[in-house]
């Protein structure tokens, strides 16, 4: 199993940064405009571009972490989970990380650069306002 | 042993992609201006950011990727290996890997996420002339 994990540190407090990956608000700021369903514990979220995307089931909620699993979208995903964690490090860092992949394929390195772009999303979002979610999102291919 | 896999396609040909990677003025234009040494099959370059950065050899070099291991630099990096990869897939695509990380460490994901960002001027450069090599790169953290 592979897994891909990423870091960014972010100018606002973990709560601002909590609700960025715990609400349905937050995550339209970032990552995709169309999300619908219910962030809570036990919940699932639906997350879509161009009417086609991820389900995720809410594993957990803390006031510091998120974990989903991928139960519905491509099929590299499924299954696969993925752990928002913020912590305090004389900075507010947030930890991403996109659990058991099957292979390094290159949807993988793909979907690591992908998730790059949204973690830059996220930090704008959280800073200024405004981030580039999908269909604003920022390009890494030519096709 | 962990790994970094990235991935981007690039609006340039595979040889001008090459040169991004292969050549001193390459290397200068999307990771740091402070470059030197021996971008060629068994030379040492030397990357620098304030002073301090890691020395690569060059184990080998083609038509189509580069190899390096990193030989000093920081203690994390040493004895991993970086290879640069261009393929032909309908567009040009670069694949980046840094290979046999011992922990998904902080440093790790903080690494994975800066590494994108490169990615990302080396598109920059390649593309529109300039990229967002050190001093001028793209900042992840707030300290």
């Amino acid at each position: 199993m592979s897994n891909i994990a990423l870091k960014i540190g972010v100018a606002v407090s973990k709560e601002k940064a909590l609700a960025a990956v715990n609400t349905l608000q937050g995550l339209a700021g970032w990552w995709t405009w169309d999300v619908s369903g219910d962030p809570g514990e036990g919940g699932t979220l639906a997350f879509r571009f161009h009417g086609q995307g991820p389900d995720m089931k809410v594993l957990s909620t803390t006031d510091h972490s998120v974990h989903w699993q991928c139960i519905a979208g491509p099929e590299e995903w499924l299954d696969t989970e993925i752990k928002f964690t913020i912590k305090d490090e004389g900075e507010t860092a947030i930890y991403f990380q996109h659990l058991n992949w099957k292979d390094e394929s290159g949807f993988y390195a793909l979907c690591s650069m992908k998730w790059a772009t949204f973690m830059l999303s996220m930090k704008q979002y959280l800073e200024h306002g405004s981030g580039h979610p999908f269909p604003d999102d920022i390009q890494i291919n030519t096709l």
